[in-house]
């Protein structure tokens, strides 16, 4: 994680792809999947392909992009394309024949998989899952500082929206004004439509904003995030509008027991994510502490997920992910109990998974409070 | 076209794609992208896939999604998924040996595909492109209504936002307000970032809104788009900050003959369209339109395309794609032209496609005036 330029974050990842090629024993790699595009070229633009050999690499886009492209990346040469981009690599000799292509499988569609096949009868498609997503589960400073940035946007944001709810307002226009500050603060855009659920439909973890409106005693989730530069950002707060109601006899909707009970989980899992840990075990710190407070059953999702160029990717911190934390991977914290017709609580930070214990350790991005809010 | 409530309207799709199977020699149909998921059975979130058979309907989804699914759709039988959705219908014996199961090679991973394949050995799984896309490209009243819908709040939006268009005003500023306004017109969210491209930046058919500060003179192309119920609405005007500049002795920067020619080919198309024309014959109206004032080769880009449940959908209104105008298609209707270093001028309404030339011809949705609106 040195500090890097731009420049010198590209080259770096551009080596890193270039070492798995002979790791994979490939002559090339094609890279189709638009967030993959932007992580090993820095491209932004919505069509456009990678093509990487050990000592070439070419960058195959439409007219309608490439003066954009040659803006934004550097020291790959720009192929424009007139009709389908697989046929301009065919009719440009780009890869000659009985090269082994990889390809990733998990992107490629069934159709173009049979289009390359078809353009391309002398060499072997090797499909080749994780071959870029793996590389980038490790972030560099430069992805680290635009990811802190999106994480300050929507802080801000969050801290601003406190100031507009109250009975009578919508989620939706919540989750307008939501959209509205994360562009007035700097981002592109939102990462995801802003979820803002209140009452019972705090109870499902994929809540969308409704026509709904607030009303006293409602509990709130809001889950957040924009992109800067490409990069995502994640957070959720649960807050509850006026004291929340505590029905006699039923801790199932004990609000101010769930709320602790999901803090607990969340900061025990972010101390304990260091280096080498598996997946599973750092899930399971989470879910023991819920356990513990007997809401195992309401806890119906994984802890959390890898963040960068994509809102979603791996790791997936979930008990049936296999793999161990690697340092400098940037992932959400994010566990939850939902109450099915009561309400949910989820509380969701963004962490830098740390080397070893020490002065940098726990490494949060996000900064807002999680003390309980009551408006 | 008949007028449908959302019942019928499901029922008849239903009927359709069954019609399908056996004009295909399909057993069965496996749905896997969410807009094509959302179009037969009405499912809006964001995981579950629908598997029709001439005589029975599965709806397969994670737990998070049951719930939904249960009020969203009607007729389907909902099998909850606790892994792998494939896995599910492979354990739940959902499809019988020997029996073809037809897929949508576009949109089917290749790694989706090979699993199928290890799943199902006793079946023949068969690529089948077009299948679910050639059935959407007609519209019934149902969705027509819905796509109006969001028109209108698009035209509400754009009128709105004439208010806030002042010299100093940033081009994300005003894209931030479009986003607002959609939402608190009763949007569930844009159909794409809003495009607002000034000055230059207008000579990019896809630019993206910046941090660029208006600045008085600008051509300003203005590209948005929402969402009502699934349905998309998409609309372009060009608007003039000022008094148009006219440099001297240039014709190809002659705002208000490109702005008048573009206009002329977008109203010569508009008139065409009528069914049974082809495509090719269509975006050439428009082309000629374009080619007689001698901007030829600055209308980059085809015509149109569909829109629906996707905001790109086919058919594209272009030279390379084969096939006739069907009454009651919904497509836009969007030449422009481009002087690199200069600006562009785009005109881009949402209109049905006609059966004849009548006192319903033509059947724009798009009502905001395309007169020169220079402010």
């Amino acid at each position: 994680m040195q500090p890097k330029t731009r420049t010198d974050h590209f080259r770096a990842i551009q080596k890193n792809i270039r070492n798995r090629l002979s790791e994979f024993k490939l002559d090339c790699f094609l890279i189709t999947s638009l967030p993959h595009v932007r992580y090993i070229s820095g491209f932004s633009g919505s069509a456009g392909l990678c093509l990487i050999f050990n000592n070439s690499k070419y960058f195959i886009t439409d007219k309608r992009y490439t003066e954009q492209a040659a803006k934004e990346i550097s020291g790959w040469k720009i192929i424009p394309s007139q009709n389908d981009i697989f046929e301009t690599i065919a009719e440009n000799n780009l890869i000659p024949n009985n090269y082994r292509i990889g390809i990733d499988g998990n992107n490629l569609t069934f159709a173009q998989y049979q289009n390359l096949k078809k353009l391309f009868p002398n060499n072997r498609v090797l499909p080749k899952a994780g071959f870029i997503e793996d590389v980038a589960i490790v972030k560099d400073a430069y992805e680290i500082e635009q990811i802190t940035k999106a994480v300050e946007i929507s802080d801000k944001v969050f801290s601003k929206i406190l100031n507009i709810i109250k009975p009578g307002i919508r989620e939706l226009d919540i989750s307008a004004e939501i959209t509205y500050l994360h562009k007035k603060f700097g981002a592109e855009r939102d990462a995801f439509e802003p979820i803002v659920a209140s009452g019972i439909n705090s109870a499902f973890p994929h809540a969308r904003s409704s026509s709904k409106k607030l009303r006293k005693g409602d509990i709130i989730t809001i889950d957040i995030g924009c992109v800067v530069n490409g990069y995502n950002s994640d957070m959720t707060r649960t807050i509850f509008l006026g004291k929340p109601a505590r029905p006699s006899g039923e801790p199932k909707s004990d609000t101010v027991k769930i709320y602790r009970t999901v803090l607990s989980a969340q900061l025990n899992a972010i101390e304990a994510a260091i280096e080498g840990l598996t997946y599973k075990e750092l899930d399971a710190v989470a879910r023991n502490t819920i356990t513990n407070a007997d809401y195992s059953e309401y806890f119906t999702h994984s802890l959390g997920h890898g963040v960068g160029l994509q809102i979603h990717e791996p790791p997936r911190l979930s008990v049936k992910t296999p793999g161990n934390l690697k340092a400098d991977t940037v992932v959400t914290i994010e566990p939850g109990i939902y109450i099915p017709n009561f309400g949910g609580v989820r509380i969701e930070d963004i962490i830098v998974i740390s080397r070893q214990r020490n002065k940098q350790h726990p490494n949060i991005l996000t900064q807002s409070t999680k003390e309980m809010i009551i408006l």
